[in-house]
């Protein structure tokens, strides 16, 4: 079973991640994992300081000659940036000793784990939180789950994420987006991601697109701020992944966790999601057809889950990311030490992160993924695994 | 931490459970459980079978004198109806021998585990993944985490659920429920499920519950299904619970499991949930005040979680439940052992299993809530978990 | 993954066990688990309540015409025996309402869970400590790993446990254990235990058999009590479960918690054990061999386990159980509720429990090593895993 | 809850740890953890290579002005070492590209993982097995278990361990152990471990020191190596930590897990541990008294757990190291390509790796006592748990 654990803060020397449980003889290179790391650094709409350099994990650990050798897979990132233009963040940040003069944080910001993680932890000093709550954790995340996601390609599984809707502008309804999306996920879905990386949106419709950029934009002039609503779409799973046998066995649910369990995310839906809630049966499940010696759906519109278990449709899954509680336009809040009602304060931020939050989507149900794979073609080689799995499916 | 299994089929002898590491000392009586055993038997548009016998678990392990004593509750609830009504199930269900002339199940159901289950688990058979998959597991499920929400409660911390759609009947918007559901909320959320006990649609709203019986007569005579979408309130949740410094201590990713984890559930979101990718960030996040001695927010919307911790404020978290798969009208489907496409048989079966399923709903966030409790104000028993919250809360 | 939880106290109406994790397709019957109920109740010394009534679990769920399902097995076992001659406990043990006049228990007995039990849970009597923390609960524990057992044995995986000593009774060394079981071992380790239970010692040599016995009356005679040492083999375990890669996955730690999990157990040791601290490596270590395509060991002093992994020679792993600390002879102690210095009880008690106890250490190690296997041969139905298992050892 | 994951291989570029559940506000600096990793590189009859070069784990996360922030705490350890007197490694442990002319091992060396680890990840080079499984390892572990030591010690728990055997030579009996051993611990196990690190042996009698090098002197000049026994104490744990109801939260077979889940144990016993199985019951079990307030034992053969619980009194633990394998004088083995057999070479090495492998020891198991007490006094900050600590212990 695959586990991860990632470390690091914003402005300490760097993030750190290490993943166990890797079966031997993996193909993985660093170029790999970059490579899904710098799509997470792309996409209109975000301030400056991470656009100059790349995030690149190193790999201390695991591998040799390319192969994982089944042993924990260790990777550093150095935080590079605040080297040049945050100067002071190391002496705030220093792990020994407290500098004097430094400034502690109190205004807490409506929508950040600022004042609860505080309250939490006892602190008089909110930057511990802002340190480790930040979507910086996410570059380590992407790196550990992109060895998963290597993992699941080598059997031929894929996964490619696209944007829906961010603000007002979207999508109309599912049937639109199964005439956009599925025919590019017929050969895989990571065709869905590399079109969608063609849009700095990562929207799939040229017209919505620009679109998108527009909202973005005069919300960006409104000093406002913008989430938004996305699709990742799995192809090549086999039927059987999960079980309906217990509540913590079902797939659906520890997907819904990993979205979930995404630094700004609101709500998770699998298929037709909500919106099977506004329509009748006949108009939500999928008939059973047999072709070409297999079991196929009519329809996709349970998005290849039936009783928390895959059933070899591709898997489509969404997730909605809540607009940037950082905004320039100052919201209300209470002075953590003096009780004091005040505003927050200005702040340079991104106005939509949406379009690279959808590659952390993309990653974090990897390991999942790769897990219920595991648990059903067993092994701690991948050549193993190739025999089970090739045997199983023939 | 509490832990829980449940077994059993639903034409087998009956359903057991065990809950492992409930604190010592905590009051539970086997009417307590049967409260919400009952209210999940209870709702509009149900079929006949359940409605006679009320569903009652048997404690048989770690209660004595109506106190919990730190060891495992087992709990046996016997399925008595089948012997009335469905004579030949125990026959079909032997544990034993096979008896001669049983038919095989082979017309998989379109939105049930019956196709996946059966490959998943090399069946020829699907009687074995109806048996357990189906809605009759939930009543032990409820019947466990029911010992989780005698937990909570009795730290003040109360759960209540209510329905907001039914197919095409429901509230048009987010304030539109907030108006209705928050001040019952108020002195606590059992109120919320109190009030919609009333209903036996267990809407809050009189006109949308008339409409909504409406609704389901219409799909009924279609031959058709309902699912619909419903609401959950957790009130008295100390800030502070789950954490933002790991993925997978995030209390909304825990709760999200727990609700996916649940048959039928396609969605889940907490506090505006989708909507907040709709609208512009000022119209999210909750601002923050200071009142009498404690940190509060203006508005909700964030539904009392940020970073992935409960804020103070009460939880407001929603699912969506999908349409009964069984319905009159018949689908499409595939023999598995002829591999000949057909239709689904006719089976009696509800419409619309959502009033109902809004108490599994309920009942399976408390072992996750009472969990992050513990892990914060932990202790063996109920006095030292008492002596600890009250001396952080003072 | 096969998990299990077991509820139930000693006068309670009955053992409660599920066992999450089986997958399908594996017969399993009540007799087969009953098999090694019964071997848990004969032995040599003891008293006399269980002599009379065997212990049988009903399985309630999981199993269909004696082959598994794939979803959780639930058994209960009644506590016969204190209907006839306990009268009073139902009374004490109610688990509603207290009766007028029971006692209080408040006099811990030394070596017992009674004192310590009492104080973590803040209870100011000792009888829901006693309840549970008795040996009475590995009699489910003995019925939900037997299906592990089962699992492993369809495989070609036996156990069989002998005792080595019982207090000054015992063997001389490894290489006169070797002599005696490794012949008997050769064919499967299913015929150590049968051999051993011809002696009512479940000693493999008749005159330590016989002394054992001297021994077990001269101490009942004395008042006091007896434990022991005994050992476990276990056959036909491939190569390579387990692993180096990180500390939690070493089987020997996994099974050394398994068997330390156990009541009374204070040690174990794989191989030569404790006797590997005393020698030179060159007469501890294995020399490699290769016979008949495959890899063989000189010798077995490593206990068929390298770097945490089995090593295809037998498993050897040992224990050693406390004498029961209920001894006619009362030991000092000290009034829970009085502080006041006095003396244990009177009670009946057996003076020695290991001939019984090893059925119970048997038990415990085979779901440690079924999941083992299953993380390296998986699949979720038998038929699955058997393919999987050929492939990989052909 | 505290977890930890380590990585690295022995040639590799480090080694990297990360702890995570580590509350806020514990005072954690690299020079405590450094205290440690030096005392593990310390003791007589091993080798040259890790002499010179102190090794220093620095913190890369989780800790600001000397105190833990409540995120996970990353640490990277360098393997210095190779650079100078390894030229070769890095070549031969290249992540990426395979250098030509790079032999692969393929003669296993007995006891080590070699063999095994190469048949389960099929690889045709034993490299890789011998890079993870290596001791080198056991520093990382020892670098995270120190923050959970540092916990433990802000609430005067300490832990100590000392050599008890080294091959012929040791103690006799459990009493003069106590004798000598106890004394120290009185006022906190450190004290143990400090008196000896006196020794370069590290046992605590002058004596026995002596022989035990004669010992180790003598075993070298025949080419052969040595293991030994030693003993672990834990002073200041309050009593009521584990617990009886389940087998897996019983303190002890947690305990266990952690000690034979290190490289080289073959096995662990609390308390009198294997001697309990020759005693009768009035030699074993420790009579309860009453003294300034509160409960004591008057012997502690029990070795501070009954019922798998903490009793008050100091935690006795033994484990038993075998003798390294690689030896001057070779073993038999067979070549993995040929199949032939023939001998392992000639590699420097230690003869006795005990004296250091005693600080892993004491190390591997504070993460369990430390989860056992966070379980009772739960508590996100170190103040938290420090209030309810001192509620519970008034």
């Amino acid at each position: 079973m695959i586990r991860y654990i990632t470390a690091g803060e914003s402005h300490g020397p760097g993030l750190t991640g290490i993943v166990e449980g890797v079966p031997a003889g993996l193909t993985i290179t660093e170029e790999d994992i970059a490579h899904h790391l710098v799509r997470r650094q792309q996409g209109y709409g975000r301030g400056g300081r991470m656009a100059f350099e790349k995030d690149f994990a190193t790999i201390n650990s695991g591998v040799r000659f390319s192969k994982t050798m089944g042993g924990p897979i260790a990777m550093h990132m150095p935080n590079r940036a605040f080297k040049k233009d945050d100067a002071g963040w190391p002496t705030v940040m220093n792990k020994k000793t407290e500098a004097e003069g430094i400034e502690k944080i109190t205004l807490p910001r409506p929508g950040h784990a600022d004042l609860v993680g505080a309250q939490k932890y006892n602190f008089d000093d909110i930057r511990p939180v802002i340190e480790r709550s930040s979507a910086r954790e996410t570059a380590m995340r992407v790196a550990c789950c992109s060895i998963a996601r290597q993992f699941l390609k080598h059997f031929g599984i894929e996964i490619g994420a696209h944007v829906l809707r961010i603000g007002s502008i979207g999508f109309d309804n599912w049937e639109q987006v199964r005439a956009i999306a599925d025919p590019l996920a017929e050969n895989g879905a990571e065709a869905v991601y590399k079109a969608a990386d063609e849009s700095d949106v990562r929207c799939l419709d040229e017209d919505l697109s620009a679109q998108m950029r527009e909202e973005i934009k005069v919300r960006r002039k409104q000093g406002s701020s913008l989430g938004g609503i996305y699709e990742i779409l799995v192809t090549g799973l086999p039927a059987g992944l999960g079980s309906y046998v217990h509540w913590d066995r079902k797939l659906d649910g520890q997907l819904a966790q990993a979205i979930m369990g995404t630094q700004a995310m609101k709500g998770v839906e699998v298929g037709l999601g909500f919106e099977s809630g506004h329509r009748p049966g006949h108009e939500v499940h999928d008939e059973i057809t047999h072709e070409e010696g297999s079991f196929k759906r009519r329809t996709n519109r349970m998005g290849g889950i039936e009783g928390g278990m895959t059933t070899g449709m591709p898997l489509i899954i969404r997730g909605v990311m809540k607009p940037i509680p950082t905004m320039l336009n100052p919201l209300s809040t209470v002075d953590m030490k003096t009780k004091q009602e005040t505003e927050t304060r200005y702040e340079r931020s991104d106005v939509c992160a949406l379009p690279r939050a959808v590659v952390v989507a993309e990653s974090v149900i990897a390991p999942v993924l790769a897990n219920a794979f595991l648990e059903k073609f067993g092994g701690d080689s991948i050549s193993d695994i190739e025999a089970n799995f090739k045997k199983a499916t023939q």
